[in-house]
């Protein structure tokens, strides 16, 4: 039985604070300054260039890779980390079409998360050879399946609403109509089970830097198939995808293994962050994690239910159906946000109206998860949103 | 005029290392851990998602892309931060081949960086259209830039060589014949004075982790001539390049600044270290730099030369013609290399037979480039080198 209280203890949460964003940014684990200090003092500055061997950052985002396989059922050397998501996605995309030569449709979804379409549509700018970016509405993707798509590119769980898609049946009809499928994990690694190997993704990306707490920019994570590695050909192939990086070819000859998707030199710093910050696994059972994130989730559906009877519920409210966060619609929702992380209680606002709140049951709690009703609750009874300090809208929020 | 002995005193090294390897991995400045410390603790850790705005972290690839920008004569705002220099490769010559969209030669040479080459061989193979990465050896470019070719992707420095090219004269023939040029810096900034607006360069690129000493994976900059802003569609675009990234639009319009460049979410932790790494470029001036470096060149190669009669110049012996590096060939150059390191002096070896020495007046006097050369003479006249345990290859030298 996972221990949260032990948990939560390895995190550093500001003093009067309730983190209900830890679905966009993870909060600091208290391992991570310490190890940022050892890379930086101990391997960059003593063993200087030495350390691509002494410290093994050669080989680092292979090592961080198979930790995070572990949390979304890959099997060992199938994951590696670099560059950015949106990085990710543009290899697995490529890789995908190319193995799908004779059709053109990439079908997603309009709760996607706008970086994934846009990588897409880069490609297919890229490619100019007819294919078509096809959108439909979260619930529509499965008819839409059909022997014209070569490839679905599906977020699990949509970045606004929370809705989590049946990626094992989404997968299992876009097989067997001949095309592939592309599971963005970003709301899913380290936020509950996830089974890569089991539910036939061909390929999946995520991000750390939200459920896995690797920091701000924190690289991000991609799984091929196994028996897809040798076929798969990323578009982007710096000299660390290459066979043998330091024989310094002229010619591009792909490793045969994860490492092709591989691109340049790997960010040592926030992969060291990123390691560090995956300990906590070691004493989490995902399955506690889950049953615990639903416990939140729904204990915060009832208690703002009951006191901001304005509020819309974006979220569905079957479990089932949904990933670790609960978003409402209001109107006034970015003043209201404004007012809530006045207050210490932080979530995220994402443009109409929409308020988000993360649920990780890593570091929040169910005490905490009442109190932030309460305070929502205050700030929706005696208006505290409607003023004007609240309603000037930064540029990030 | 510099103060070098002041600059030194900035910057980590270990005891009795002498290092030459500072285009490879330059040194750890000392401030970097503190930095990093604040990065995680007062910004990641106090501000939690917060920091986006409120440290600033959104406009970080920026601002750090203008300090570099100074070095390379771009003018604000024509340089941004982010991915890998290979990334940053993909993106400019994606937006060249756009620009030119009736040519089909790409032209680079034979002593570029492979990871610049298998770039563009796997934008060449993704667009299909015929185009061709035509190589030739690097005294020979001038020659074949023709009105067939699109662009040309020239690194200034030859990493292994270090010869260096006359990038305002290649780039102005370039332009005669109607072709662009891109300049790949990742031997330059921060080694020699550049002037990317005077030399014309269309896009110019480099790493921050040689002379500018971010530490390891630290992220590329990108410039965009600021005629091109407008133009220049980087294939592989992210949120962070659209327009209004948390509009969160389902299409894509891209910035109207050099932020069409950026990708995804940009690697806090990597960007602080380099932005604390970047503090000792304004106690410098960089024509100082250039005299002392050649100087520490020549010294180097007069010191080595009449010890190591067997070694044979790779580098120009011109210093006009050389970047910031001494090259020397020699059949048994990988175990040489392994008895200097036993001995404390690091260089670097590549295969198959070259000895490289980086000169980096930042933190490296005329005293180190004596003594480095005595103990290479010692290894030589006493056949230090021809030990077993020299000359097994480890993966990464």
């Amino acid at each position: 039985m996972t221990d949260f209280d032990a948990t939560r203890q390895l995190f550093h949460l500001p003093d009067g604070v309730i983190y209900l964003d830890g679905n966009s940014l993870g909060p600091l684990p208290k391992s991570v300054p310490a190890r940022l200090g050892q890379t930086a003092r101990d391997e960059w500055g003593e063993m200087l260039i030495t350390g691509w061997n002494r410290a093994g950052w050669v080989d680092l985002p292979r090592r961080v890779g198979d930790r995070i396989g572990k949390l979304i059922g890959a099997p060992g050397g199938s994951v590696v980390m670099g560059d950015t998501l949106s990085i990710k996605v543009y290899q697995a995309l490529a890789s995908a079409l190319e193995m799908r030569p004779d059709r053109r449709v990439v079908l997603s979804d309009t709760g996607n998360f706008p970086s994934d379409l846009y990588m897409a549509d880069g490609l297919i700018r890229s490619l100019d050879k007819g294919h078509e970016l096809k959108l439909v509405a979260p619930e529509e993707v499965k008819a839409n399946i059909d022997e014209t798509v070569a490839c679905i590119l599906i977020t699990e769980v949509g970045y606004s609403t929370g809705l989590r898609h049946d990626m094992a049946r989404l997968t299992q009809k876009a097989h067997e109509q001949g095309a592939l499928a592309i599971w963005d994990l970003a709301h899913s690694a380290g936020a509950f089970p996830v089974d890569v190997l089991g539910g036939g993704a061909d390929f999946a990306v995520g991000c750390s830097y939200k459920y896995l707490n690797s920091g701000p920019g924190g690289p991000a994570f991609v799984y091929v198939a196994p028996e897809h590695t040798e076929a798969a050909r990323p578009a982007l192939s710096g000299w660390f995808a290459h066979e043998a990086p330091f024989a310094f070819d002229l010619d591009f000859r792909p490793a045969q293994s994860i490492d092709r998707m591989r691109v340049g030199t790997p960010p040592i710093l926030q992969l060291a962050a990123l390691d560090a910050a995956m300990d906590v696994w070691d004493q989490v059972d995902m399955s506690d994690i889950r049953a615990r994130s639903v416990e939140l989730c729904e204990l915060f559906i009832r208690e703002v239910e009951r006191r901001c009877p304005d509020f819309e519920l974006v979220s569905p409210r079957d479990a089932e159906r949904r990933g670790s966060q609960v978003a409402f619609r209001f109107a006034e929702g970015y003043a209201v946000m404004q007012a809530l992380i006045d207050r210490g209680v932080i979530g995220d606002f994402r443009a109409p109206d929409i308020m988000r709140f993360g649920m990780t049951p890593l570091y929040i709690s169910p005490d905490d998860v009442q109190r932030a009703a309460e305070i929502l609750g205050e700030i929706m009874t005696d208006r505290l949103w409607d003023r004007p300090e609240y309603r000037v809208k930064a540029a990030v929020t």
